[in-house]
């Protein structure tokens, strides 16, 4: 069948005004935020519900069409880019949340609320919703669940996996299925609710997600602490935790990171710095000052050459844009950013980072390292001239290094990013043959004919 | 193959002495510790290694001989009970406690180490294994894990699922694979260290566990109210929510188990009441103080007719007690007791307990309900004469309503037991026939042969 043909048939499901073929619509559904990776679909179509959801996957297993589920398109794994061409299905028509109750700490919505939306809708009811991905003002429900997205606040409060308790799914062989509910508790089945929650789009199009929300904390602060390197930082984040504090935000930046935040938003940073730490607690508002003069006093006692404790809500929040604006602020050093998503053990943190720092060095590259110390998680961030082939060669040979390096050191290939396109080749290496046969095994057990975002996890 | 031979072929594998098949054992292995489910093992078999569990479920997918994985052989659904006989393979020689990190908050154990066994190894560091499922005397991580075990801290801290980080894993056709990790964030491919959990045994077999740890809270108490009803109880439980307060303990005892407990255990609790709320906290000591203030003000306020705060940590576990004596306290009242397990959004709490009288009154039986009402997690259980086998028949026909009713308002069949052979019936209900149809594909990915726990989940 012809593009044109299946346009038609398309349309006959969600009708004409939601099927889209011009050349500027493929164009801009052929990428997401990921930087070298493009391919053009054949059309782009946004269904109004899950029973039209339901009508385009049987229609295209029927006719063996790829399908690529997407939302804001905001990941950075080129999850989302329609390597086989088919169907880009945009979820983004269905934003409605349906629903917020306090009395069960919960909310039920659409797949196309944005993420900062919900945290909104929260917060009108006195309600927090703890993830908070860095892309979080444009990043969609669906696609946060679908990648199991992370965020600042990991080690105390967990990530999206830990807030999902109910999907509507529709299979891509066209059944609609609700997984979990509304309960904190429940063991009925298997846990396709988790499954899902991850599957990157390969193994059903989540229309409906009810997640957990929490008492939003009466006050929340941050403070900063400078060291002379980030072997430094990571010896005083394993003494804030041995001490039993667990903080709810345990930012860091490298120097390279400090000087370009500094130099992009003159918040006053100490640019001598070798690294920063960023950290935080929310509860009560005694409890919050004690847990923040204590960590700022563990850090004085491991070396801190200077520790500042923000004094008002609007200087923490201040301090929050300094981690915030890490990418962007790397960004403008050159016309093409890497980021990446490696993860270490939090005690390797400091490791990690010298390896990082070494493969950079080896490859004449500039890599800056931000991230998230309290849970191990290290965005090396590679910033390149877009037209120097040659320096992008190196930069894939640094990152292979790099995946490899964090391997050795008991970690991951991704922490919260996604495999997508482009981790698929470092999987095997992360998980071996047995269990990605396995987990081939399990994307059959959904997607018989294989139309799910091919080219991706499962594949 | 008959036993004889199976016997020895498996002696091959784990020893001779490791090997049992004499009345005794094979008696022994008929149950667990779910009334009324009970079939004989051809052979009991105790692997000393992932190694050799391996080689067991690679001879049994040879042969097509079932095996079902056990621990302690402590859950109430019915899920270790070798329905289609076969092997049962017992776990409870591998109970290696690992490691414990401290800077790292996780252990890592063998799967036969009991739940207690690794909190008090925790506690040693100074640090909490959240999960303390009733059974946690004797129950097993392993087991634990499978069953995603739940426990008195669901609402504040989750379940099994929110702390196991990864796992070792044999596969039925006998590779050994290990999910996850050490890590906190990682997304390389499919979850299947959450899918594994909760899978009743039935997708592979647990042979090493890592587990989340946090630091141990600086104090923990607890409070008692006392309700004219559980309506009044789940009013004030609603309003102690909406409070922002997140108790870290939240349980239930109908006027039913009130009175059996104080019978059995002399605790001095106020039999005239209808219903018994038992609330604790644990955190900062001031915040404990301040928190179980405010639960008891709530309380009051909400139609309590009585309130006592534990003044020392000996009152606080003498409450606790009085929690976790209410199924031995209510054994007593029949020589069979019928411990059940359903789940409905908290606000619903009170009407699924009045549902549950009714039910009880109409079909002439004892039934008392406790369970977690931070969580909306029930257990009826009912008192009988194992001899009245009229009895029995209508307690039968209550629990089918009483699903029923959970399901009717929003909850589920098994919030924390499992669905085991005891479910099994009810889960199609809860599913539907499309859900039910490719969990049996998912079990087909993991187990071609179907040689893992016949007749249970995925069947």
């Amino acid at each position: 069948m012809d593009s044109t043909e299946l346009a038609g048939r398309l349309a006959e499901i969600v009708g004409e005004r939601h099927v889209r073929t011009a050349e500027g619509d493929l164009e801009a559904y052929a990428r997401d935020a990921t930087p070298l990776f493009r391919h053009r679909p054949d059309v782009v179509v946004f269904p109004g519900d899950a029973a039209e959801v339901a009508a385009v996957l049987k229609l295209a297993t029927e006719l063996s069409v790829p399908v690529v589920p997407r939302g804001a398109g905001s990941n950075l794994a080129a999850a989302t880019v329609p390597l086989a061409g088919g169907i880009v299905l945009v979820l983004t028509r269905l934003t409605e949340i349906l629903e917020i109750s306090a009395p069960e700490l919960l909310a039920r919505v659409q797949p196309g609320v944005s993420t900062r939306a919900l945290a909104e809708a929260a917060a009108g009811r006195g309600l927090l919703y703890v993830p908070d991905p860095g892309s979080q003002v444009v990043s969609t429900i669906g696609g946060n669940v679908a990648t199991c997205a992370g965020g600042l606040r990991g080690l105390k409060y967990g990530v999206t996996r830990n807030y999902v308790l109910g999907l509507e799914v529709v299979l891509p062989t066209g059944e609609i299925i609700r997984t979990g509910g509304r309960l904190w508790k429940d063991v009925a089945g298997y846990d396709l609710t988790r499954l899902l929650t991850g599957s990157e789009g390969t193994l059903g199009v989540i229309t409906e997600v009810t997640v957990a929300l929490v008492p939003k904390p009466a006050a929340a602060r941050t403070g900063v602490a400078y060291f002379a390197d980030l072997a430094a930082a990571g010896r005083a984040v394993a003494a804030v935790i041995e001490a039993g504090i667990t903080p709810a935000t345990c930012e860091f930046l490298d120097r390279t990171c400090v000087a370009a935040v500094e130099d992009y938003a003159h918040l006053g940073l100490d640019t001598q710095a070798g690294a920063l730490l960023l950290f935080g607690d929310d509860g009560d508002p005694e409890m919050v000052q004690a847990s923040l003069t204590r960590i700022g006093q563990v850090c004085t006692e491991h070396g801190a050459t200077g520790v500042t404790l923000a004094e008002s809500v609007a200087a923490s929040e201040e301090l929050l844009a300094a981690r915030r604006c890490s990418l962007p602020a790397l960004s403008r050093l050159g016309s093409l950013t890497i980021l990446e998503d490696a993860t270490v053990p939090r005690p390797k943190l400091a490791e990690m980072a010298d390896r990082i720092a070494a493969i950079a060095a080896r490859h004449e590259l500039t890599i800056g390292t931000f991230g998230h110390a309290g849970d191990g998680n290290l965005h090396p961030t590679c910033v390149l001239d877009v037209h120097d082939l040659d320096a992008i060669e190196r930069s894939h040979a640094a990152f292979g290094e790099i995946f490899a390096a964090a391997l050795e050191l008991g970690g991951t290939i991704t922490g919260e990013h996604g495999v997508g396109a482009a981790k698929l080749p470092y999987l095997e290496r992360r998980l071996g043959a047995d269990q990605l046969a396995l987990l081939r095994r399990i994307k059959a057990a959904f997607d018989p004919a294989g139309i799910l975002n091919p080219g991706k996890l499962g594949s």
